[in-house]
């Protein structure tokens, strides 16, 4: 896949999560009156409809990573959004690197909770059968795929690779002086 | 802090945590046949010392981290011991900044958890009072600090720093030509 494919993917990767955290995701941390009805009815018809406990009634330790989404990551995605619409951009690599390992890291729990717990029927039903439980594992499979693919694009591409700066080059460095 | 006596730091660090994950750590995945009488009975005494119920009544959640750290974590913990000690290993940049970010993350759940969840009795106490919970937070925090640490150390150490290799400066680049 050419780099300049992926650049775009990860644009839009980036400029998409920026609304879905402010309008959805900050909703399982933040008191209800901050959103307009419509907000909350939307997030209600996704819990109910995808068997997503986790939103309404969150744990605290899945409750730990929106705050984290609130305070390290949403700063980021306008910063790497216009990174990688630009293209190119080395000064990228070690946040993205840092951002993808943070992101596929959360997924882990996530999914092995989505998975594997026994949820209560109470207050807000959990997925119980298999088809139940991988409809929502789809949901969230996003934000592991792709945060994999950009870890692995910055640390085996050519063009993010902190060796292949042309103006660091011996040979272009000698042209420089 | 000179960066000698970080890298010692960070030595000792991976160093010991080969036998914990191996001794301790692990306990909380594999059946308890794998393991002598002694061995169980060191992880239930801390378990009832200092209330910590993750490590013997795991959660899903939790129990994908542990499995991150036999797969992931423990294959790089005798690399990183060889390169803090040795010293200046510019390769060990990138991995360190994957692994301190992985496992500070994970430390961000755990740490939530054990400050606020509400932990029931059975079948192994966690921690209530104000005092139990920071107990057992004091734990865990050397596994949040040392790999923050390591994480500033690598991105903002001179010595770690992939722009200031000796060979690649225009300088020295020429003089080599």
């Amino acid at each position: 896949m050419s780099i300049r494919v992926l650049e775009i993917i990860f644009f839009f990767y980036f400029a998409s999560h920026i609304p879905i955290t402010l309008f959805i995701d900050l909703q399982a941390l933040l008191p209800g009156h901050v959103y307009p009805q419509p907000l909350k009815a939307l997030l209600k018809w996704y819990a109910d409809e995808f068997k997503d406990p986790m939103m309404l009634d969150p744990p605290e330790w899945f409750k730990s990573f929106i705050l984290c989404e609130a305070l390290f990551q949403t700063p980021f995605f306008p910063i790497a959004a216009y990174a990688f619409l630009k293209g190119s951009c080395k000064w990228i690599r070690t946040p993205a690197i840092i951002y993808s390992t943070h992101v596929s890291t959360t997924l882990v729990p996530i999914l092995a909770h989505i998975l594997l717990h026994h949820f209560p029927a109470e207050p807000q039903p959990g997925p119980h059968s298999l088809q139940e439980r991988w409809l929502l594992v789809s949901i969230y499979a996003p934000y592991l795929l792709v945060p994999v693919l950009l870890l692995l694009t910055m640390l085996l591409s050519n063009t993010y690779s902190p060796y292949s700066e042309p103006a660091r080059s011996p040979v272009t460095a000698k042209k420089n002086n």
